[in-house]
């Protein structure tokens, strides 16, 4: 069982583009630290606020993609917010060690060497 | 004159997508609260660069958007970083006013009534 997400503006008003996909930034909801840009499409968002665990939407690979399966780095959805005019989501999370594929922090810090 | 805009990352690695945008998370550098994301195509991310004032690419109306040129609530850029994998941009501001159109601190908080 999850701990519930708390969702704050209205789900059912979000704006998926042509792909059926919206952007997402995951926030470390400790550090403040913005952690990455992901996509998810409906069931994505279904998915995260069900189990707590946030699950994206991978464009490369076509396929539903919950963070940490392969390397462990799982993220508990903690808050949901929709945006002003339903185009972006973000999502604060409880990240557990790096959020980024190369071993990062985040994506946005170079990868310690 | 504006002051220096840092650069992190190699912008010429920056990957548009085929309307030729990039996303672009803005985050206020003092609060770190996440203020909107809008979009970049390589001459607003020039100008921003430039100038040291953030400017977006509207795709509603299709031209550029130097933020707060009709609100007055301006964003000096004062970090600019390129994610891992080049398809997504953050850019530290100090923002001036509320950074979202409905008079919010920002996009994904409720305007104040």
């Amino acid at each position: 069982m999850s701990e519930m997400v708390a969702v704050v503006g209205d789900l059912d008003q979000v704006h998926f583009n042509d792909a059926g996909l919206v952007p997402v930034i995951a926030q470390d909801v400790s550090t403040r630290d913005v952690l990455m840009l992901a996509w998810m499409d409906r069931e994505a968002i279904r998915r995260t606020v069900n189990e707590g665990r946030v699950t994206y939407f991978s464009r490369s690979r076509q396929e539903y993609w919950r963070k940490g399966d392969t390397s462990g780095n799982v993220q508990w959805a903690k808050t949901l917010k929709v945006d002003c005019d339903g185009d972006t989501l973000l999502v604060l999370v409880d990240q557990t060690g790096p959020a980024c594929h190369t071993g990062a922090a985040t994506c946005f810090d170079e990868a310690e060497s």
